[in-house]
């Protein structure tokens, strides 16, 4: 069977998503669309506003076939750590094509860009090492290391997705038998935009709709069956978290937190500081940002404080990643029984106690998840794929 | 100026505290009665139903003349280690005489009984190691201990404040100079007594009205100011900080576990598994319970946990002992006065930042105490001690 893979949040699912799915099939003539999806905390350092098991029903009934988890210690990341563990699981279930969605306004050769940085690694390396500290942000240092090294490619690391479609590229290009890909020009609303269309909105502008309990008004850029888990399930933010992150901070000492995983530079004074000082998510990102630290890598940050996440565990993850199943249609079934025995990491569908110690992360990430409301099911233990007829 | 000291928890402040107080005076004929009192946690492993700056005010307005806060390393601790901190303390401010409760029936010489643990320490510890794996408690071999080494003195340990005044005589009897002893016979309630008598009822008994609701029926055994303080101020209980105390379980690995202080024996792996399974922190310590351990035993653990305690903390506490002053009288003040240069211990007036390292579990488990409610004003830096006129 052919299949298609894309790399996913879905934070909420939307129509947009629901576009990704269709086109990818479309454009692969893929048999199975397969979504890596990140589980309950996502690549920005935020939880996710609805929990893995319900997103993942939602891409199934939207268009997807086969939804596998993005580990823990791959989805919290900048770029390229995010697209590296997505083509890694993609990889591993033989997925022969990426769709993967893109702001770029020119018609940029993406496999051209993938191939030139893999066989320009050191220069790429050698002129990062001469501009990196000169005060400008990583994507602006990216953006200045390939308008010397590579005009003609026009390249600007500042869009989210842009940077997103450059990182699976590059990584693509590492293996043996890299997929096809397949870049899909989003339709309207680009990755920071607000506003609501006829049709299709961020997924920015529906959470922001979903917390000021404006969800009337955005009920026709979502499937119906997001409509009702969104008015009828706890609704997440990291304001949920901030008086267990708050905690955290306070009661820490600072060679504990100086565990963290990405932890350096003195930062943790700072955050200390700020949590003491503030009695909501909002204020305590306000008081702690600094110019060297974008508002992503500092929620991200606070994602590992809250979860106490240490580097130990980071490559422990790294070193024993499965392919989480979380769900299928029968077409997707299909497809897990056919390649069963080709796949090259192993495949989980039930999290056991066995498990606990390669795991730990992504157990124990879902456990705190849990605290953020009362209702919120187990999403561990006893919980089996999804499976859509 | 002769004083008197007590050692006292006052959780909360009532009548028989009152008397308590009065007839330290009275019983030493001293000048000054100075209370040694555990800050916002507790002996018996609780958070203060009132915050120590509050009870420390009630204490000076009913017959105190200066309040001296116990540490935390001393106050969360088993009657031996409590006593240790508060006899230390008292001999620091040159104190002569000590009054305590009991519950003793019988007309015992405490003064004699120190000095017999004094004289015969090796042969009550080779004895104890003899029968401490017997499966009884601690109250019951030391009592065990004593029936065999010391019959004539009739001791039973099962009562807590007769514990505690066991422990002052034999911490006492160590100094050079100890302080006169003034055991002093609880009126009517008893320290588990759930009743409310006339003018007397334990302090157990306060706290299970105030928690339901039934302040009104009490107010004949508080003082005035208690009364209005109960009415208007957040009474804190342990679930006020069950939510972090479940975050802080499941958030941590073993291996974070095993670093509290008296984490020991396996036990981390069995309150990780009561957290899970609990809502609240009631249910969580009648999961957690076994034979063992006992409620006093586990709840102090608990509380070690939640304000993220090591035994290198509680060391470096040990050493670097302050008398930290909540606040006096006109005639503690004379007091401090003429003695100030005779103290054996630094006085601190005002938690500066410089006293961080020193003072880092105190400092900690003030801003933890703080988050069990939006109305608990800051508890350490920016306070100074209350001055009753």
């Amino acid at each position: 069977m052919k299949s298609c893979g894309i790399i996913v949040e879905y934070n909420p699912f939307h129509n947009g998503h629901q576009y990704h799915a269709k086109m990818a099939r479309e454009m692969s003539g893929a048999d199975v669309v397969i979504a890596v999806m990140s589980g309950n905390f996502l690549q920005r350092g935020e939880p996710a506003i609805i929990d893995k098991w319900t997103r993942a029903n939602e891409a199934l009934t939207n268009g997807v076939d086969l939804v596998i988890e993005l580990p823990f210690a791959y989805a919290v990341q900048s770029a390229d750590y995010f697209a590296a563990g997505g083509i890694k699981l993609l990889h591993a279930l033989n997925c022969e094509a990426l769709c993967f969605g893109t702001d770029n306004q020119s018609e940029m050769d993406y496999e051209l860009f993938g191939n030139f940085v893999k066989n320009n690694q050191i220069e790429i390396n050698q002129l990062y090492q001469t501009i990196k500290n000169n005060g400008m942000s990583y994507p602006q240092q990216m953006t200045e290391v390939f308008r010397r090294l590579y005009p003609s490619s026009g390249l600007d690391f500042s869009s989210p997705n842009h940077i997103l479609g450059l990182s699976y590229a590059k990584e693509n290009a590492n293996y043996e038998k890299p997929m096809k890909l397949y870049p899909l020009k989003r339709e309207q609303a680009g990755y920071h935009d607000t506003n609501i269309y006829q049709d299709f909105a961020s997924a920015t502008a529906i959470r922001k709709a979903v917390f000021s309990d404006e969800l009337a008004q955005i009920t026709k850029v979502l499937p119906e069956k997001v409509v009702i888990d969104l008015a009828t399930l706890p609704t997440i933010s990291w304001e949920n978290y901030w008086p267990l992150l708050k905690y955290k901070l306070i009661s820490s000492s600072t060679s504990d937190l100086q565990e963290i995983y990405q932890m350096k530079e003195g930062i943790e004074y700072r955050l200390q500081e700020a949590a003491k000082n503030s009695d909501s998510f909002q204020t305590f990102m306000e008081q702690a940002k600094t110019k060297r630290y974008t508002w992503t890598r500092l929620q991200r940050l606070a994602t590992y404080v809250l979860n106490n996440v240490k580097q130990q565990e980071i490559t422990n993850s790294w070193n024993h990643t499965h392919l989480q199943v979380l769900g299928f249609t029968e077409q997707g079934q299909r497809f897990l029984r056919e390649e069963k025995k080709q796949l090259t990491l192993p495949l989980i569908t039930k999290v056991s106690k066995s498990l606990k110690t390669q795991l730990a992360v992504d157990i124990r990430s879902n456990q705190l998840y849990q605290l953020g409301h009362p209702s919120i099911l187990e999403q561990n233990f006893g919980r089996f794929p999804i499976r859509i007829r």
